[in-house]
């Protein structure tokens, strides 16, 4: 087996953090020469007083926007730079790409040091909780005393609350968007399946394929189930209706049950920007660390007892009503979950169509939500 | 190829039914020597003014109930029978399985007179109107002038519609239950992704396997999705919150992704109870057929036209309001649009946390709504 060609997957203006070595994972096991890849945008000021995190959801980089190391657009391009809702002009920026990702921090499909091969299902149990520990670490390797606020979105928004339950004090404030304090049946069932998917390709081979034998039939399915599952109905109703696609746009003629549909070209189109971009193994690593994820753990088996424990001065969880993947009672449960714990926290349920993707292209909404919170710290 | 066992589908007390050969299918060709399966309940009265048509879902056979021929419970037990909502003392009720299905009628995975092989691929583009004028013919191949009421499930909501549609006086009545008057893409992108994933699973081999290489893979993943979209997220949050399987019941634990939870566990329960049970290529034909259904057709373009063109004295549409695959909003457009077209039309979206399988379950609410409408009639 070749090794996985993780090189291809780093943004060209990654920084990376050397972690602790041994770095302990919470379920057992420890990494050896783990690195996070991180990005940055802004000034730090004097005190350092004026940082922001963001932690991100499944499949994201750290390149969140543009920036001086490398001008491509980032996932998170219309809300992140100078003037826009998170303005770099007053805030010194930080993404960090999750560990456990393949791009650019030590995941599945690095190299074990301790073998010279990947990893792959070698890999140590990863868990939220890790991903959290692991940004802390970039945090405090920066010299960040206190952040001013730490922003999670979907999966990072759970590695949000995990980092401020965990490492107190680290942020003054939180927005949590579209994220959740645990992980529920419907979402847990959705992302089985996509591992299943995974799993049951012949040439996922337990972990062991390479680019020649990619499990594209898994991948394929994984992520078009993703994308069901991170738009709406509505959405789709007005953006596709029942229009077909141009016969000439049809790929096989021959194919009695190809594409025939506008929407099922979109779901194609999606696939097709996925699949060998992101590392099989990866996926299940930071799939499953979301069906394990569980606030409760913190506060004696009850999810609001262990949102109470964190301490914030501010906080706004911010959902779309549509999202049926984490539903917005999920960040209404955080709001008041933190309220309990003393912050003056907010919950704006947007009536966004686009489901649980709102916050990266419904930035009209999510937009001034944000700058709102922020402007106002 | 050995051919399928279509044989073991179906039910003991099925009668069968010869449609007219050839039997015109609406988008080319045409089938030789068909039949349908179907079962009835009750007794004709003289005038065979009593019967009641039960058109179903993609899955289900025609045995909906117990009854002389095969005392082994139905889909629909609950619902049909002496004394219960379908009143089988006063109805004479006839339930077909569905033309392209495996359950008896004749489908993709039955003999083709022509070559003495199972059609497979070669079976012609099945259509929902084509269902419904095969079910036509048992209709008046029983003597049957006026069903009392058609009643039609899901798919079968859209084969009631085209059967009024292309059949007018074919019915006096209508009780339309999660059904609806056109594919829209949510739904769509559901059903393709399930078919992608037959097709994807190498046993399916272009539609030739046989019971050494049935593509298990690819029916596992479909079925499991379908269970997703056919429930709620409300109701899994309750009936299985985040309850982990006991240990001894997790199947193999030296599988790091395996099952864990027991929403996992139910999922994998029903995907046994399916797999091996149903002809793939069967249910690639079925599934196609509804996304093409569209009753906008048979209006000009205009799905309220469609309904209004049809003519029944009363209608009722049910439906729940947590259905993600047939929202309820489907529903109020059938009675809009039969109420459009003169009838005398209901609509009620229960608050079943159940979702699109609500009917099947939550007898509690469908049972009585479907009572009053049959008794008044």
């Amino acid at each position: 087996m070749s090794p996985a060609p993780t090189h291809e997957f780093i943004p060209p203006g990654s920084r990376f953090h050397a972690l602790s070595s041994p770095f302990p994972m919470k379920r057992g096991g420890a990494l050896h020469g783990a690195r996070i890849a991180y990005e940055t945008w802004g000034t730090p000021d004097a005190q350092l007083g004026n940082a922001v995190l963001i932690v991100t959801g499944l499949s994201p980089d750290a390149h969140a926007a543009s920036n001086a190391e490398d001008p491509a657009p980032g996932w998170w391009e219309g809300m992140l730079g100078p003037g826009k809702a998170i303005d770099t002009d007053r805030w010194f920026v930080v993404c960090v790409n999750s560990l456990g990702s393949c791009k650019g921090s030590t995941g599945p499909a690095s190299i074990d040091p301790a073998t010279g091969a990947p990893y792959r299902l070698a890999f140590p149990e990863l868990s939220i909780e890790d991903i959290a520990d692991a940004a802390a670490e970039v945090v405090r390797g920066l010299g960040i005393g206190q952040l001013a606020c730490v922003i999670g979105n979907s999966m990072g928004g759970m590695t949000a609350l995990a980092l401020l339950a965990r490492h107190p004090g680290i942020a003054r404030s939180h927005i949590n968007i579209s994220g959740s304090a645990r992980a529920l049946p419907f979402s847990i069932a959705v992302r089985s399946l996509q591992r299943e998917a995974i799993r049951l390709d012949p040439n996922w081979n337990g972990g062991e394929y390479d680019d020649d034998s990619y499990p594209e039939s898994g991948m394929r399915i994984a992520r078009k189930l993703g994308v069901i599952t991170y738009r709406s109905a509505l959405e789709w109703d007005g953006r596709f209706g029942r229009v077909r696609l141009d016969e000439q746009m049809v790929p096989a003629a021959d194919d009695p049950f190809g594409l025939e549909f506008q929407v099922e070209s979109y779901l194609e189109g999606h696939a097709r920007r996925f699949v060998r971009r992101y590392d099989p193994n990866c996926y299940l690593y930071l799939s499953r660390s979301m069906d394990w994820f569980d606030l409760a753990e913190a506060g004696g088996g009850d999810v609001m007892a262990g949102l109470a424990r964190i301490r914030v001065e501010r906080a706004l969880a911010i959902g779309a009503n549509t999202d049926i993947l984490f539903p917005v009672q999920q960040q209404q449960e955080v709001a008041e979950g933190l309220a309990r714990g003393g912050a003056r926290a907010g919950f704006i349920g947007m009536d966004s169509p686009q489901g649980h993707d709102a916050f990266l292209v419904d930035l009209e909404h999510f937009g001034p939500a944000v700058r709102d919170f922020l402007d106002a710290l």
